[in-house]
């Protein structure tokens, strides 16, 4: 950390900005809008909140080009192409330095002897590590992780405490596994028959490719044979169910809590928001787009964007939407016109049936 | 326990009811009112359940003031106030004795030197707690559980097994964490650009306040930058997905599989039922409501009660689905009136156009 | 493994199905339809993949008997009844030997000394097993489980590494648990006044039967008093709540992310499909199916199908569907016969009112 105190002007030269107001506002922190006192740096990126940045206390506030108010006195804009990024290399100066997890095995780990580790690797206490097990370079094996048999780590993965990876799995490079995510349990098949349900080997394994992410508690079954397979660069949240056999393109984001089931293939981009569920052997289509709590039954094609539960595409969820509410009026054109003909027969006389 | 038999007048008088029946039928155990034999104390909370009390075996039913069945032979009620708090009692004094955790560290446990423990606190076999943490009196660390660096975690605290609390999080006092719980994983933040997606560094906590419970394997996600905040006798429920920067209120409830996505507020007194989720940014009023299932997409006003995906007020959802209902009544009006028209059509003679 | 190579004419034999094709081709593994190269055995199950069979390059592929198309030159089907049970036994054969569990109890796992293990039991390393445990014969403990105090575990179990069973909850014959599961956190249950959430204590156990499988992450918690009962044969995917005192009957099959709330009854063969969520105090009937994402909040009778959040009987909710569609149609109709109505009363003459 510097010595000096840090300012205004310190803020706006880190990130590149042009600063509106004075340059010597002492900052010692950061904080959102809402909660910011006068010595923090804040920002506005989601124009949602716009209105919040007059009233909020921040004496340093990230603003993108189009925002035109005059700071009041004792406050500062610092004006940025992208006030969000700029916000984080400012939260980066003000964190306290990250965890360090130094190169070597704990004595509490157990590691089997069949294991290759190279020196840079970090196991943590009470990890363990089967036999057969590859890891790459400078990998991070938290507390307490559990490595099986024939499994293959990468260069520069993290795993933090409480990861399992079962037998035979492959992960690629820099993948990030948060606690208690659990990769290469048994996908979920069984032949039901009249004495119950017999359970269907699973086989396969998971492979990750490099740079993928997936959040806390998340799970990826292992293939019934082959492989499930997360591509490259693709982001999973926390909670999230992927069963056996399914494929996930390159660089997607699948949002907390959404189910995807057997043998459904993603293209590359998709987007799956929260607590959607996807029905099994389905394929997705690259850059569609699945909204929140969706209940997707039938493929998506490239780029399409489906809501609703069954889903349906978003124009016609909208449409349903709308009927739902014209009903109403519906009902009351109805009775109107129902009082006509009633009227317009008795002025003609006597039915005639 | 008592050595001496226990009967229907013990029961009556453990909880201050009116015995309506013999007061000395032996009672052993307790049951719901189905799987009750002779010997067992029962109780009627759920109205829903009155038809039960008269086909149950259950020897002596707590009951409430409005029930005015007599019981036949050989079994009681025992009037009260509530019947459900008066079982509690009675399930209390036949419980076996609660698991103990006496003070001292397991010797498998990996505690740093740096960390602050005092003499009341219990460490179960393969706990770590890493450098720099603080722990309060008589605090409970189940076998296996992960405290990150600086964590600090209050008096009398209850950390069942498995539990993960990453670093630099803050848990206050009385708080339980149920098995599998994941405290202060990264929040799930990237800057997408052509080139995939670039983690945004999430460098803030994940802040506990006093008497909040939270069940099995869920999940609060550490702030991008501040904290992640659940306040004061808030109860969490199993598998629910807290995301950054999220601030839960006091006395809230938050039922199982829940998602709340980051940045979204809780008044005090909130209570969302199970697998409703609530996107990024909102305001939801104290003391409203959100139905199971529900996906919310706008604030919710203080009391507010909101249903349905996307969520709508209470009414509106109704009426959402009586018109759904009324269309068909609709469908036949019409066809009707199509009938009449035809007619009228026809006595005027041909048509003019 | 065979020294020989395994030809088509080998698998023909294996599954005991009717070779059309030549015996001859040399197969060296198994995939799907899509991945298969010329080595590959591969199947034809579901119907929808009817027209991937010919495009593929699988060597071999198992087909239903109604399928009639001639193999190209260089490949060949093996008809059998059921292609897919044809399949796993030839991923058998193909698949890499499961790992073992050698009985034994590792150096590194803490096992209180009233604990009853037969030395056919293994135990993996950093495992904790807590006083007056009692485990069946050939029962695997993975590494880092957690079983707790009078727990009760049947012969020929297998715990995955990192479940936890707390305290008196008991576990029948060949039971799975996968990793990640926990058995036995407390219910959620409190009593409300103006002091917050009181919390009601939970006394009761989990009972699990024999031949019961629950995937990764998923969670049953221990009953208010009495059990959590899942009945023989039941399987449940991942990430699924089981709040205290559900009882799930025999053979039943509960798909990822299904929560059933406290106190709700499944007959035996019910089957939850993902994501569905039920609210408390309910009775599912026997055979009943709950449908993907289906919020239950009323009984649903044996063999019955609901749909829907709020969840109603299939049909109903298919003539809902229709109805929203239906109002179009109905909108067109009524402006029609407004006109119509307009024009025979401008034919009649100036209005009587």
């Amino acid at each position: 950390m510097a010595a000096d105190p840090r300012t205004s002007a310190w803020v706006a030269t880190l990130v590149g900005g042009r600063l509106v107001g004075p340059p010597d506002l002492v900052v010692t922190g950061v904080a959102s809008l809402d909660d910011a006192t006068a010595s923090d740096v804040s920002f506005l990126a989601n124009p949602r909140y716009r209105d919040r940045v007059l009233p909020s206390k921040a004496g340093v506030v990230f603003v993108p080009g189009g925002f035109t108010e005059t700071p009041p006195a004792g406050r500062a804009w610092v004006v940025c192409a992208d006030p969000s990024q700029a916000f984080s290399a400012v939260v980066a100066a003000f964190a306290p330095p990250p965890v360090s997890y130094p190169p070597g095995v704990h004595a509490s780990a157990v590691v089997a002897p069949s294991a290759a580790l190279p020196a840079s690797v970090h196991v943590g206490p009470g990890a363990v590590i089967e036999a057969d097990v590859v890891i790459g370079e400078r990998t991070v094996i938290g507390a307490g992780c559990y490595v099986g048999q024939e499994v293959r780590l990468g260069d520069d993965c993290v795993l933090y405490p409480r990861v399992v990876v079962r037998e035979r799995c492959r992960v690629g490079r820099r993948v990030i596994l948060h606690s208690g995510v659990v990769i290469g349990s048994d996908g979920f098949g069984y032949v039901s028959g009249p004495q119950g349900h017999t359970k269907i080997p699973q086989v396969g394994i998971v492979q990750i490719d490099d740079d993928v992410e997936i959040g806390s508690l998340s799970t990826v079954d292992r293939a019934r044979f082959g492989r499930t397979w997360i591509q490259r660069g693709t982001k999973i949240d926390n909670l999230v169910q992927v069963a056996h056999n399914v494929v996930i393109g390159q660089h997607c984001i699948v949002v907390a809590q959404v189910g995807i089931s057997g043998s459904t293939r993603l293209g590359h981009g998709v987007v799956l928001a929260g607590q959607a569920g996807l029905i099994g052997h389905l394929t997705i289509g690259d850059g569609a787009v699945v909204m929140a709590q969706a209940g997707v039954s039938k493929d998506v094609p490239p780029k399409g964007a489906v809501i609703g539960s069954p889903a349906v595409e978003r124009r016609e969820f909208a449409r349903g939407l709308m009927n739902l509410k014209r009903t109403e009026r519906l009902a009351k054109a109805v009775q109107d016109l129902e009082r006509q003909v009633r009227e317009l027969r008795q002025r003609l006389g006597g039915d005639q049936h």
